[in-house]
């Protein structure tokens, strides 16, 4: 399950993407920060350790939060449960806000977006990730062989909407979304685009692993940087 | 050829994004327009029927260019041949910059960008359309069957650069650039992203070309508005 993976087990570095993460990230020293589906913790204790003044960390599920707790020394950081699809945040308050692996699971990505955004101070940068769209949106997301290629068998990529999928546990629903609409409906609630990333492995990740090859078929993260002018 | 493709006997009526992209344009009236890769000349007449100051409208084609000469009365655009390239504009000199198609042909967007930038003058927009990189990407960009289902095969995405295809020419090269790596160019050059917009056909169209449903597994253009603020 989720907890065996190796983002689960050793953290921020154990996430393939987060040196790029990393490079998109603001000082975070004296700011006030929410995490928005913080899973067991590793981003709000980065944050802490970088000096944030405080972090705000949200996450749906009971069982992480108590595990996030449990490793958190920090008094600078909150947990609290909450769900993303129903969040309310108090207005101008926050100077970052960070979202890792979370927001395909949302289904209101507009209003999810527009809270957000009410609830940051000008000036400040919303960075987050979620599985890229084209990894998401195939009907059988799954390397497929076609005249001896390994391909990735895209369908259904404009159709928007509810996926199901047996990754980890069975139904799980994530919510496609294009890369264009998510990206308008940032712009429509008030923040500026800084930053689009179609994550592929560096070539040192590629020379120390190099059955990521296939990886560089198609992405599987997207990273977005964006500021709430 | 080219020449009898629906866009290039029916112009902008023949092409299938036209009213998607007419939606991103600003009010033309009054407008210093270039246009970059005019080809037939369609769209610098519909500039000019809307009111436009005046339009350049560029191409590296002469036989393109010979035509859309012979096509057009208006005295407000003036053709001219160019590389885009090697493109050189004046500085602070149009309201609105406009290409069709064209940019997937360039090596260096890096620099055609930038040029495009300094020859807006503040508070301008720039509309273009692309082919949608994820159309472009693949080393066989067609569709296959895997286990019954259509798909449209990707590999190679993230791996920018060169493909030659043998669209109604043998060995014509595109230059592969991920969505991200456009949105980040434009960005860098100073422009603010204002719309991204993988086309798709409209419910309307759809119902008079029903062969169009399998165009809703990838989208085949790109449609993107920003703005030089």
């Amino acid at each position: 399950g989720y907890s065996s993976l190796p983002r689960s087990v050793h953290g921020l570095a154990g996430a393939a993407e987060w040196e790029s993460v990393r490079a998109l990230l603001p000082d975070l020293a004296g700011r006030r920060v929410v995490d928005l589906g913080c899973g067991f913790g590793w981003f709000a204790r980065h944050a802490a350790a970088e000096g944030a003044k405080s972090v705000l960390a949200l996450d749906l599920s009971e069982n992480m939060l108590a595990r996030a707790k449990a490793e958190t020394q920090s008094p600078a950081v909150r947990y609290e449960i909450a769900d993303l699809d129903r969040l309310e945040l108090p207005k101008d308050t926050f100077d970052f806000a960070y979202s890792s692996l979370a927001f395909h699971y949302i289904a209101d990505f507009d209003r999810l977006v527009r809270t957000i955004h009410a609830a940051l101070v000008p000036g400040s940068s919303f960075v987050f990730t979620i599985e890229h769209p084209l990894y998401m949106a195939p009907s059988a997301p799954n390397w497929a062989e076609v005249d001896g290629r390994t391909v990735w068998p895209v369908d259904g990529y404009l159709v928007e909407g509810p996926r199901t999928t047996e990754w980890l546990a069975k139904g799980v629903v994530k919510h496609h979304r294009t890369l264009g609409t998510t990206l308008n409906a940032l712009i429509a609630a008030g923040f500026v685009i800084r930053h689009v990333e179609e994550w592929k492995p560096s070539e040192a990740q590629l020379a120390a692993h190099p059955e990521w090859q296939v990886e560089l078929n198609r992405p599987m993260f997207l990273l977005i940087a964006c500021e709430r002018p």
